[in-house]
Order: C-alpha cells, then structure tokens, then sequence
C-alpha cells in the first residue's frame, strides 16, 4: 500500500514528507494505522547525525498511537481495531531479560531493531522506485501506517484520545517511570530533577505521584518554573543565580542531600553534580538524559562508597505491554496530567516546524495529528 | 596509666614502639586491653601520607579484639570482662544514619573521630612528657590498652580466639558484609571479584556464603591462586593473560557479565572494568577499595542506562554492634574461615615487620599479638 511518510534523507537534512510503499505485516507482525505521534530528541538526536547508530534513509518517529488494521499469521494478542501504542522496548516475555524481574530491556529483537529492520532482518518501507527505506527504533510513527513485531504493540483502552496518549509511548512513561520503576521513590522522600523540558516535567509529577515531601527543580531557563510548579516542583534553583558551587548549595536546600536525583539533561557535567547532591549513605541518582556520543561520567569513587548509588533508566524502567495500559489508565482517570505538555499540534506536512519549535525551546512537547 | 604503643610520628616514617600514657574512660567511655591486632592497607594508607585527612602524632590500628577492664559514668551496655571488638564505624542507634535502614554509617561521633579526638573533643593518648597523642579511626588498637566509645565497641562471645576474630575488624566484615549488605547476591548468581588480597579473599567467601554459582578471581599476581580457590573462587583470571581487551573476556566467561563484580583494588580503571562486565540490564558492581587522593572514576553513562548500577560499601555495610557478633558466630560454627588468612603473628615490638610484609605482598594479614 502507498502511505504518507517523513522521510530521513540523510543526517542534518529536513525530513521529507512524501509517499512511500508499505509492505502488509509478515508472521508475528501488525498494521497500524498511526494517528497521532511525538516529535522526541531522540529523533531530533538521530536526525542531526549525533547518534552514532543513526541510519539513512531512514523513517523516524517513536511516540505514536494508532489503531491495529491488519494482523500477520501468529498474532493472537492484537486484532484490527484494538488501540495500540507501539514501544521501541517491546515485552516479549520469554527472553532471558523479560523473565528477569530486574530490567525491562527485553532483548529479542534488540539486533534487527538497531539495524532498522523488521525481526526477520527485512524493511517493509521501500521508496515508489522500490529502494528500501529502514526502520526507525521499531516504530517509525511519521508514517500514518507502520508495521510493528506484536511484541513491541500495547494495548489500550478505546476511549483514550490518541493525541495526548501518544505522549505515553516516551516522554511521560520514561519521566514516570524513572521514578516509580528505577528509583522506587518512598513517600516522605526528598528529590532533586535536573533539566525541566518533557522528561523533567513527567519526572517531577511522578514525584508527586509517589508521595514526595520536596521537588526541587533546577533549570537554567526561569520561564520554566511556572509549568514545573504545576507538576508538582516545591522549590526551584536556577544555577547562574547561585553564589559559589551548586552541590553544596542544593545537599543545604535538602536537608543533607536529596534521596533521589534526576538527570534529564543529558549533560555529563550535570550527571556529576546530580550524583554528588544525593544524600550520604543512602541518595541514589538516576541518569535519563542521553550524552553525546564519547561523552562520560566521572567523580571521586568515595562518593559511592559513602553510599551514594548511581543508576540509569530507558523507558523509565517500564514493561511497554504491561505498564504502559496502566499509565493510560492514570491519564484518562486524572491521576496524571499530559494536556498541558502538548504546547504544539500539526499536521504531517508541517513537521519540520515541529523540529523548530523544539530547537527554539518554544514547544514542551510538538504532535504530529495525521 | 602507662601503656605500651606503637605511634605514628610522621608520614612515612617507622612507628614507634614506647610507653604513653592513657587517661581512663569519661562519661559513655570504655577501657579496653587490647589482645590483638590485625595490620591493614588503610593503616598503611595512613601511615604513608597519602591519606589527605592523616594527622601525626597518632596510635593507628583498627582491626582489635581485646577485653573490656573499665567503663566510665554511663556506660550501661558493656560491663568490666566482657570481650569486645572495637568498631570505627560506631552504631549509636539513634542518629538519623542509624535510623535509616539504608546506611551503616553512623554520623554520631563522625566529626571528632575525623579529628583524632574522643567524642567530647580532647584525646586520652599522651607522651610521658604530657603532649597529646591522637586516636586513629576512633580505635587505636597498636596499643596494648585504647579508649573507646561505648557505641564503637561490639560484644562478642568469650570463647572466640582474640588473634583471629580481630580481623573481623575490618577485612572479614569488609568483604564479607558487601556481599551480603551491599550487593545483597541472591544463591545462584554470578560475580567477579578483583584483587585477591586480603579484602578479596573475604568477598570470595562471602559469595560462597550467599550460593553464587560462579565466583570469578581477577588478580594479576598468579600465586593468589590457590588460597583463593580455597575461599571459593570457581574461575581465576590472570589480565595480563588475556588476549585483548579485559571486558569482553569477562562478559563472555559469566555468559553475558556477571550479575555482581567487587573492586577489591582501589585502582580507579579496574573499577570501571567492573562496572562494565557487570551484566547489561541488571549487573551491580561494589567498589570495596579505596582510591588515591584525587582519583576519579569514570564510564559512559550509556552503561548505567542500560541497567547496570554502580556503588560502593564501608565496613561492608554492616551494622558494628549488631553485625559484628553474627560473623564471629559464623566463624565460630565453621561457616566462614579465617586461620589461613592469618599467615603472620608477632608482637607489638615487631609491628614494622608487619607492614613490611604488607609491602613485599608475603602476607595476607599479619596480626600483632599482645
């Protein structure tokens, strides 16, 4: 079939929205007809040519919603017209990592994904000349039809409106989840979330979700304190009006130091000074952020060995088919916010304004409505 | 009183044995005849002058087994005869550290210890000539009677050898407790401990201890060998004949990275060769060792992103009063060794001996009997 598509030509280069050919779904695989989807930077990450794994031509697009079309053979979990929200960390529950209960990265089709291809090693996205066109994390979104493994597909409720669920396939179940799967943040507990865009936001009303006393958001852009407050920040720091080193300043601002501490910067300087404002003795920090490529985290081992705990987290920690129905439910029952986030909707067409708004900083969050 | 130590003049230089003397224990103090010794790498870190925070004229040691003779007002727990070890991590069960199941870092009488000093800010070590001579870690067992803090002493039974149970001090507890304490290895797991001194060979056994099925030795010196399968090591590892790069070895020989490493080294870059053959998704590594002033470690964050965790242990996380008991117990009933790690005694009078041995690599532990 002939679908609507933005194309990666190539790193650095607009996306290009055309028609392509989609092949239907092989053996284990689904159609999805995609309506609504995010614009993420790990999009912008890869388009730029930053991400050394980053493949051309390629249709990107990982934060999608969308309705099942068609069903290969073998498929018995999904059928056309189910919800659906495709994940790039699929569940499929029979791999040595689905069955351990201490990570959700399952494995099963982890070298075909990275490859931009289908698990049986094939594109079904080809040019209208017949050139292959890859795959992106499993999911390519900026199709208004994909095709997705069964396993990497959760199923959603029918009512849930797809261009503010959509969000749920990253930015809210990876900022979340950071906090409910990977911290296991207590009640009472004392957090501090460094980098307030998308993530930052979702890390701070998970926070608030799990019971947190104090949410100190630092950020070095001051209009994002407003929005951060309505998602739950007590307490914002902006570094460039701190006098002198920031750790000491936010280990005073907690009590001794925060719990819990996030990076959502990406920034490894930041990473250092996250780690190094969690508590003595018990403070864990969870790294979120994706760094540049080369780029890496240091300090002084003592800081571990007081007791300090350094982690990180993809897609929050979250078992795509399992978790991510749950935080729909949340949604739709008020337990968490997305609305205010999506500062940005457009049509395919417009995508690229998308990829601005998000490089001006005007836009929290840009969806793409097919 | 007059008692007979071994005191640390200055960085570098020979510790000398003479007679001082000791005040008797104030309020919430205890007096105890020391009647053993083990000889650490931190009191030789110290000793050397590479400790940043070393201060001189000082009676080292810290890993002591002896009886208690005298306790000052206020001492309700110990009583006159009751077999002790000194504990330089105190657990005074009420402080903030104490009170979180979290740490075993007590914090009570963290500041004046850090200083040289008894809790209330003076010192009960003198010259005969009336010149104050500090504590060391709170302990300052290098000498045939210490004062102690109440809270830094663990009871422990009376028929246990004070010439081994000593090194439950430090290295048994050290190595055994971030096994048991930090990393929490569950029966069946795989692990990879570096460095087969002293401090590793307790890991060893720890993992035994806890019913991990392989237990990988890394050491560079091929004669830690032998002792070290005897303390449980299923797989040794000799670097320097490995063909390549460490990790991948590593990773491929636990079938995929081992589920805990311990750096039992101090080495900052083997430190990080153990977080990163630690297994992808779920793999921990400890750091056990203590690093030089000013080293740093370093990783890409993308290996904590992808699920690996990095921490470190004091004491072996344990709990002094609490823990310390339960291990001499295990000693006692065979479940752990410690006779073959003893491989020097001597007495006070030949103590440099002892860290000569220390240099040359001749001994595991050499303990000073009194």
């Amino acid at each position: 079939m002939e679908v609507r598509a933005a194309v990666a030509v190539g790193a650095g280069k607009p996306l290009e929205v055309t028609t392509v050919r989609l092949e239907g779904p092989r053996a284990f695989e689904v159609l999805v007809e995609i309506k609504a989807t995010g614009i993420c930077h790990t999009d912008e990450f890869t388009l730029s040519g930053a991400d050394p794994e980053g493949l051309f031509p390629a249709i990107l697009g990982h934060e999608g919603a969308g309705v099942v079309v068609e069903v290969g053979p073998g498929v018995t979990t999904l059928k056309p017209g189910d919800h659906v929200i495709p994940l790039y960390t699929p569940e499929c529950r029979t791999c040595e990592y689905c069955l351990n209960p201490k990570t959700n990265l399952c494995q099963s089709i982890r070298a075909t994904q990275g490859q931009g291809l289908m698990p049986d090693g094939s594109s079904r996205f080809s040019t209208l000349d017949g050139e292959p066109i890859l795959h992106y994390m499993g999911t390519s979104t900026f199709s208004n039809y994909t095709v997705v493994p069964e396993i990497a597909l959760a199923k959603i409720r029918p009512d849930a409106p797809f261009d503010k669920v959509c969000y749920i396939g990253c930015g809210v179940t990876t900022g979340i989840g950071a906090v409910i799967n990977t911290a296991k943040v207590e009640i009472g507990s004392r957090a501090i979330v460094f980098g307030l865009g998308g993530i930052g936001l979702n890390v701070l009303q998970g926070l608030r979700l799990a019971g947190a006393d104090q949410i100190v958001g630092v950020d070095l852009n001051p209009e994002k304190k407003e929005m951060a407050e309505r998602f739950g920040m007590t307490d914002f720091v902006n570094p460039s009006e701190v006098d002198g080193d920031l750790v000491p300043y936010l280990v005073n601002l907690t009590k001794g130091g925060a719990d819990y501490t996030f990076d959502a910067t990406g920034n490894v300087n930041v990473m250092r000074t996250a780690l190094e404002s969690a508590h003595k003795g018990w403070g864990e920090s969870i790294i979120i952020g994706v760094a540049p490529a080369g780029a890496e985290i240091s300090t002084r081992p003592f800081q571990l060995v007081t007791g300090r705990v350094w982690k990180g987290t993809a897609f929050g920690g979250a078992r795509g088919r399992t978790d991510v129905p749950k935080i729909v439910d949340w949604y739709m029952d008020g337990k968490i916010e997305i609305d205010p986030m999506i500062t940005h909707t457009m049509p395919l067409e417009d995508i690229n304004k998308g990829f601005d708004l998000m490089h001006s900083g005007e836009s929290i969050r840009s969806v793409v409505v097919y």
